[in-house]
């Protein structure tokens, strides 16, 4: 933890800021783009955070990922249901455009549902829900992308779908709980990272493409491909899998674009729905509920005494406190690229 | 399977009707309460089926449960978002009403949203859906009960929540995708079944009171109680749990009256989201793109050859077929207590 690691948010925010712009990005959407990266990053989401950056601005460079805020369509638009075709855009800014029509909706009449196809890659969805429980609304995320298959079905060998996560921000008296889980047992990321560093799955929750269950990541990155097991594993695999289609289905489903159209680019579809607490029991009854369950869960005897119960988002956000009162702590080699990077695109450098 | 064991649908339907309007129960709530019960035994939920008419009508004349429609009381109403308070009236009728106002609000607007709380028992939450799939609606309903803690935080050993299941109905082409989920790795009911016949659980999903994991119900039913881990278990429990604090937070949360409120009394609150494809990417494009989703899962290579994947809701709705077809088949002990309840209400016994 020595000084010269610690960057000061706001300093970062306009120096990646400045990175987008250069690339081509509108005003807005590198606002936006680097508001999401930069939250994923103070969460501790590294894999979803700042390292993005260059992965985004690749994607602008090579023409796949578009920048250009004018790209995102509204297809469809009542006040509280929307459809959004992104043709690629960033996807942080399709996303969060989505919430934010949403949460019109849900402060208009009490819910509000925006979904989003063809979103580029979309990042951390913690990262957006914050904004959003700052204003007493209940905001869930859902995400899949047609064009990738990972997960297998319950009882099933070929991977088929995505991890399909759900993520949900929820107003308390104090902090929000924020929870992101995919509905697999463990994301591709991870599968990725235990290969990289030599090392086993902490379980065996991935399929070996002749149907073998394994814990080695090699077992995945075959040809064909191995799967992951759906969330419940080979016990109760067939509730993560239920889950993941009902993901499925209020996303590429309601989207209308989804594995039928077979897209061979990366892009996905998102759901975005909001709900003001105001119009059923009212903000001060809901926030009193969920203050009250978690307190009972935080008092809960912890089955290992060194790890007390934690809610749903509460290492990101101490994380978060902590870094934007003593800055962000970047690995040099993450700086090295942003600063490489910035020297691509004529920019100043990230001093440290 | 000989005929005497098989009763029409018609013939049931009529006979529970009559049964629980000599109970109290105004004839439309006797006739949604009937169907719903009756669309849990079809679909091959026992323990959520005709089995609950006796427990039912107990809980009316012992004046726990109210049979009368007008005491559900409309709270908010804006044509998409409702909260009902259902002074603990029959919780398929509750329910049942929830799920219509929500529909009016999609096919309106796209979607609409309805909480009730204080709801009786409100039975198998499958039974709901199809009414809504048929017309081409995406239905889900959550559900949890603040006066009952069964289900551990991940990492804590004391029981604090319900299981709170999230349950959906899907239209495809063909038959309805219906999943029907609860954010536990079991529910009491099968705790209780494996304690009744003394059996030990197939996974060790209960902890002790004391903290120790465990596959025997007697860690369970203990004084004070065992409880039971969330989706996901030892391993990936913090996803369950993650999605369990949702449900609270949609349900009791937006109901204004949780377990902040301390209930006596076995209460649900349930919360009934429907969505309306035509206001996105189109009908078409959804059951195209569900179903195709469908046929790609069912056409996976099976891990056992002996069991083909399957999807939600799919062996249920085959038992479904079968009983309208061929009637239903009940076990004597249930007919025998269904026409003992007949007897004492003075009403016509089951012929069979």
């Amino acid at each position: 933890m020595s000084q010269t690691s610690r960057i000061d948010v706001q300093s970062l925010t306009a120096f990646v800021e400045l990175l987008f712009k250069a690339a081509g990005a509108d005003a807005e959407v590198a606002r936006v783009v680097t508001r999401v990266l930069l939250e994923g990053e103070l969460l501790g989401h590294r894999t979803h955070g700042l390292n993005l950056v260059s992965r985004y601005i690749g994607g602008i460079q090579a023409g796949q990922v578009k920048a250009r805020a004018g790209l995102l369509e509204q297809l469809a638009h009542n006040g509280i249901s929307s459809l959004f075709d992104g043709h690629y855009l960033l996807g942080p800014y399709c996303v969060s455009r989505a919430l934010d029509c949403a949460a019109q909706g849900a402060s208009a009449q009490g819910i509000g549902i925006a979904v989003v196809r063809r979103a580029a890659h979309i990042g951390c969805l913690a990262a957006y829900l914050q904004p959003f429980t700052e204003r007493g609304l209940v905001a869930m995320l859902y995400s899949s992308d047609p064009s990738v298959a990972l997960v297998c079905a319950h009882g099933g060998i070929e991977p088929v779908y995505t991890p399909n996560p759900i993520a949900a921000g929820i107003p308390t008296r104090g902090e929000p709980i924020l929870l992101d889980v995919s509905m697999s047992t463990v994301t591709l990321g991870l599968v990725g990272q235990c290969r990289d560093s030599g090392q086993r799955l902490a379980h065996p929750v991935l399929m070996s493409n002749d149907g073998q269950l394994s814990d080695n990541p090699d077992d995945f990155f075959t040809t064909p491909s191995g799967s992951i097991l759906p969330l419940g594993g080979q016990a109760f695999g067939h509730k993560g899998f239920a889950l993941a289609l009902l993901v499925e289905a209020l996303t590429s489903g309601l989207a209308g674009h989804g594995r039928k159209d077979a897209p061979d680019q990366w892009g996905a579809s998102a759901t975005a729905v909001v709900i003001d607490p105001r119009f059923f029991g009212g903000l001060d009854a809901f926030t009193d509920e969920t203050s009250f369950l978690g307190q009972l869960l935080l008092a809960s005897r912890p089955r290992d005494p060194e790890r007390p119960v934690r809610l749903p988002g509460q290492t990101g956000l101490n994380l978060r406190k902590q870094a934007l009162s003593e800055g962000l702590s970047l690995s040099p080699q993450l700086i090295d690229d942003l600063n490489q990077l910035a020297g691509q695109l004529q920019c100043p450098t990230l001093s440290h």
